[in-house]
C-alpha cells in the first residue's frame, strides 16, 4: 500500500497518467489493503485490454502479490508488456508476480528470466525459480525494461528510478526536489 | 498522502490501533486526496469528541492543511489534545494547522508556541507567525509534545520518530526493520 502510494504519486508528480486498477477486489468499489487502509482504485477490475500504459507496476504487499500470482490477467499482462518492450516493475513480494509470469507461461509468450531483487521474505523462492538475485546493499535493481525493488522503505528510491529511466535524470530530480528526500535513497 | 499512509501503516506495525478520520469531505463516504488518490477513512468525520488517542497526527498536502485549518473541530482538537499532555504530530503543510490552533484560539485554552518545521513552502507564514523554525537540515523537530516534519520525503522518519519517542528506540528498530529503510532518513 505505501509501495503503490508511492509509486502512483510520485510518478504523477513527474508528469504520467497514472490509473490504479484492482485485482479481484471482494468488494466491488474498493481494495482493502495492508494494515486495513482501503483504497478506490481508478480501474475497478483490471482486464487483459488494459495493455496501452507505457509500464505496468505492481506493488504488494504479501497478500496482495499472492492475488497477483494467481490471476490470469496479471500474469499475461505481465508477459504482454514485456512482449511489448514496455517497461514493468515489481517492489515488495509483487516481484513474485514476474515470477509466476515465467513459470506458468503455457502460451508460448515465455518472457527471459532477468536479474531482479524482492522483500527479503520472498527472496527464497525467487532464487529457486531460478533467477539471478541482487546483492544486499541493491536497493534497487534495473535490468533491460525489468525494475524491481525490496519493500516500503525503498519504494522511494525506486518510482524516482522508474521516472529517472523513463524521462530522465533532470526530471526525476525536479519532481524529488520538493518531497525533501533523505540525501541518499 | 503520502504522509498520511506512512504514518498509518507504521504506526499500525508497531502496535497502534489506528483510526484515519475525514474532515469535511466532500463525498461522504471516501476523501479525494492529492493527485486523486481517494481513500475510506476509518471515521467518516471528525468531531470534538475524539480526542481519546494518545496522539493526533495531522498530515498534509496544501489543500488537505488548509482544510485542516479552516475547521473549528480540527483546531479544537489540537488545543484540547496539548493542554491534556497528549502528543500532537504534523508533517508538511500540516504543521499551518498547529499555528492556527494558536492564532485563532478564542476560547482562552491556546497552546504554547514550540520550536516546529514544515514543508519549506509554509515555512515563511509560520515564521511570520512567531515560531521558532527548524534549520534545513533537521528532517524531524521534536519539542515537548510536539513532532513536527518536511515532507513525503521525511514521512518515515517522521513516523518513526513518533513510534521510537512514544515507544522506545527498541520497537522503533523492530518496526523499521522488514520495511528496508534508507541508512540515514
Ligand atoms: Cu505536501
Amino acid at each position: 500500500m505505501i509501495t503503490w502510494l508511492i509509486c502512483y504519486t510520485v510518478l504523477t508528480r513527474a508528469g504520467f497518467t497514472v490509473k490504479s486498477a484492482g485485482v479481484n477486489l471482494e468488494n466491488e468499489t474498493y481494495a482493502v489493503c495492508s494494515r486495513n487502509t482501503r483504497i478506490l482504485p481508478d480501474i475497478p477490475s483490471l482486464n487483459t485490454s488494459h495493455a496501452d500504459s507505457d509500464i505496468l507496476i505492481l506493488p504488494g504487499g504479501g497478500p496482495g502479490a499472492k492475488t497477483f500470482c494467481n490471476s490470469k490477467t496479471v500474469l499475461q499482462l505481465i508477459r504482454k508488456y514485456r512482449e511489448s518492450g514496455k517497461w514493468v516493475a515489481f517492489i515488495c513480494a509483487g516481484t513474485t508476480a514476474l515470477v509466476a509470469s515465467v513459470s506458468d507461461a503455457k502460451d508460448g509468450s515465455v518472457g527471459e528470466k532477468v536479474r531482479v531483487t524482492s522483500h527479503p521474505s520472498v527472496k527464497e523462492e525467487i532464487v529457486d525459480a531460478g533467477w539471478e538475485y541482487g546483492e544486499e546493499g541493491e536497493r534497487v535493481v534495473v535490468d533491460g525494461k525489468v525494475v524491481t525493488s525490496r519493500g516500503p522503505g525503498t519504494a522511494m528510491l525506486f518510482a524516482l528510478t522508474i521516472v529517472e529511466e523513463m524521462l530522465g535524470r533532470e526530471k526525476m530530480e525536479e519532481v524529488k526536489g520538493p518531497m525533501i528526500c533523505a540525501e541518499r535513497l
